[in-house]
C-alpha cells in the first residue's frame, strides 16, 4: 500500500534540550505522525539540532503545523519535503493474558507478516513485576502457546 | 563543596531502543542521580549505547545499582569510574505567581548566584495557555517585578 | 511566505575533520544558506559525515555549488533535494543600548511575531564584560523597558 | 554527468545494534548503492535509528528493495525520496607497485580531476607491514615518481 | 567478581574515516578487549572523534598498547583511566541443532542468569535461509524445546 | 612521557548551541588544554550536552577553571576526573616555503617519529589559492623536497 506524505524539517541552534523535548511532546500531542531530533552541526561548528515533523500531506493539515512548528520552535524558516510512503496493512488484536490484556499490532504486506506486542503493555507487566522488557515478552508469548 | 559520587558505565549493542529507554526509567526511579545514554561505535563498527548510571559513592548503595544494571540490561561487564565532584549550594523557593506555584531553584558558591525555574512548572503553564516555554518563563518573571 | 530551496547532500568517509571543517566554511563564505554536517554510520559501519548545503533554487547558482563541493571535498557523488520553504518575513532594526548596538531581529508571519537579539553582538557584550551570553541578553533586554 | 536515485529512509526504535548491522550488511550485498545509519531521537525521546538505503530509480529495482527492507527490519512504513544526483566519471586504473597491484579511482568532471586509491588494496599493504593507512598510501605514492 | 581493567582515550580530528576503522580493527586485532569511536566536537567547532582502547590493568600490556595507538592513529597524547569492572561469571556451551551448532554464552552473578546465542552463528543461520537475525533466534530457540 | 591530566565534565540541558559555543570559545581562551561537547541523552530522553574541559592538575589552575565553568554555563554539579597522560616529545619547526612560514609540528616517543604541517597555515595557502586543504598540504611537500 502506498499513500503520500509530507516531512517538515528545520534546524535550530537556539533553543535548550529541554524546550526542545516540550516542543516536540506539543507536536506529538498535536497529531503528527512522528517526529525526530538529531544532533547536527551547524555553520561556525555550532552542535544544532535537526526536527522534523511528519504529518499527513493535506493542505489545511499541512497550514496547521507550519503554524504549529513556528509558534513552539525559534525556527524562521521551515522546508517540506513529500515523500511516497510504503506502508504494511495493520490490525490491532487483543490478548487475553495471565498479565492482563496486551495488544498486538500485526501488520502485513509486500510478503512479509509479523505481529508486535505493545511496548506500553509489556513496560506495564515489567514494572508490575520488577522484570525487563524482553522477560515481559517472553512471558506474554510463553503464555499464548 | 565538594563530594565523591560513583558513576557506573557499560557499552551496550543487544538491546532494542525501547528496552534501553525502559531500563533507564528505571534505573532513575530505583533513585540514580542521573542516567544518560550516548551513540557509541564499537568493534566491526556497530553503532551501539553507552550507558551511565550516576549514584552516590556508598557501597550498598553501588551494591544495590550493579545488581539492577545487570538486571534490566543485557550488559555482562559494568566499570566503576569514582570521581570527586563540585557542587553548588541548592535551595529551593516557592513562587507565588498569577500562573500558580511556580519552583525555583537557587545555587550558589564558587563565585556565582543564580535561580532557575522549574522545568514541570513552566511546561505545566506553557500546556495550559498553548505557549512555549520560553513564553512561560518571561510570564513568570514578569510577575515578580 | 514561501520559496524554493535546493538541498545538496553527499556521504564523505575520506576527508579528516580539520578538512571538512575547511570545507564548510568556504562554501558558507561562498554565500550557502546553510552548512550542516552530521555524523552517520556508512556501509562496513565506517563512522561517516554527511555533508548538507543550501543555496537557492537557481540554476546558475546551484551549478556553481556543485562546482564546488566536487572542489572542495573528495566526493565522487552529489544529490540534489528541492525543497518548498516556508519562512516568515524578516526585518532588523538597531536597538541602541548602554553596551553600544545591538541588532534584532524581528520576524512575523504564519501567527507569530517575535525578535532575536544578534548573537555577535551579545558576544561581544559578553566578552567584554567577562558574562555569559544569558546575562548579556538579560543586560540588553533591561536596558529597553 | 546527471542521473537520478532512489533513497529510501525508516525510522527503527525495536531492532537491537547487531540486528541493525546484520540488515545492513544483507542490503549492501543485495546491491544497494549504499546503506547509511544515523542516531535519532524519536518520540518520547527514544535513542532510535534512522536507516537509509540508496538504489538506483528503476520500479523493478525499487520493488524489490521495498520487500528486503520489509523483510530485514521491523518497520512497518518506508518512506520514498528520489533526487538528481550529479556523478563525477569513474574510472579504474591499476598500479603496479612494489607492494603489489594497487586500483586507483580515477575521477573527473565539473571542474576537478583526481585519483584516490583503493582503501582495500592499502589496508592490505598497511597490514602486511604492520604500518598504518597513510604510510601505506605514502609507499605507494612514492614508489610512482 | 570484580577486576580492574584500564582504558586509553585519544581525542582525534586529523584522520578519515577509513584510517580511523583501520586503526580500531588492528587494535581489536592485536587483542583489546574493546575499541569504541565517539563523535564529538572539539575547539573551534571541529567534529572530530574520541577513541577508546580497553586493554588489562597489566604494565605489559599497557606498554604495548600505548605503542600501538601512537602507531596507527595521529594523537600526540593519550590518558588513561583504570576502572574497577564488576563482571559476570561467563561460560560457553554449544547447542545442537537442526541448523547446526550454535554456541551459547550462559552469564550468571549479582542476582541474575540468563545465556545470549552467539550473534556470529545466528548470522550464519540467517544468511543461509534468507531471514533476519530475530527470525533465526526464534528457530533456534524453538528447536530446543 | 607521562603526566597528570584533569579533566571536568558536566551534562547540560538547558542552555542552546550557540550559549554552548560561547562558553567552550571563552575556556579555550582561558587556557583549557582541550573542550569538547558530546551529544548525549539524559532522564526522559532529553537530547543534552556532555562538555568536558582538561586542564592540568595543579589546585590553582583546576580552582580557576571550576569558578569559569560554574560562570560559563547552567550546570550545577562539576565533576573531576584525574588521569594519566602519555605524551609524545614534541618540537615545532619553521618550513620556508615557496608559500610562506609553514609551521610542522615534530613529535616522537613511543616507538614512532612523525611531524605535521599546522592547520592553520594549510588553510591560509587553500584559502589565497582556492584550493582544498589537502591539496595545499602536497604543495608543501612537494616543495620541500
Amino acid at each position: 500500500m502506498k499513500d503520500r506524505i509530507c516531512e517538515f524539517e528545520c534546524n535550530i541552534d537556539d533553543m535548550t534540550a529541554e524546550e526542545l523535548a516540550f516542543a516536540a511532546e506539543r507536536l506529538m500531542e498535536e497529531g503528527a505522525k512522528d517526529v525526530t531530533l538529531r544532533s547536527i552541526q551547524m555553520k561556525k561548528g555550532r552542535p544544532a539540532t535537526l526536527l522534523t515533523v511528519m504529518c499527513s500531506n493535506d493542505e489545511a493539515e499541512k497550514e496547521r503545523f507550519v503554524h504549529l512548528i513556528f509558534k513552539y520552535t525559534t525556527t524562521i524558516g521551515i522546508r517540506e519535503l513529500i515523500s511516497e510512503r510504503y506502508i504494511l496493512d495493520r490490525r490491532e488484536e487483543i490478548l487475553d493474558t495471565p498479565y492482563g490484556k496486551v495488544r498486538c499490532k500485526s501488520v502485513s504486506g509486500y510478503g512479509v507478516k509479523r505481529c508486535k506486542l505493545e511496548y506500553e503493555d509489556l513496560a506495564r507487566i515489567a514494572e508490575e513485576r520488577g522484570i525487563n522488557i524482553a522477560e515481559a515478552r517472553e512471558l506474554v508469548l510463553g503464555s499464548q502457546k
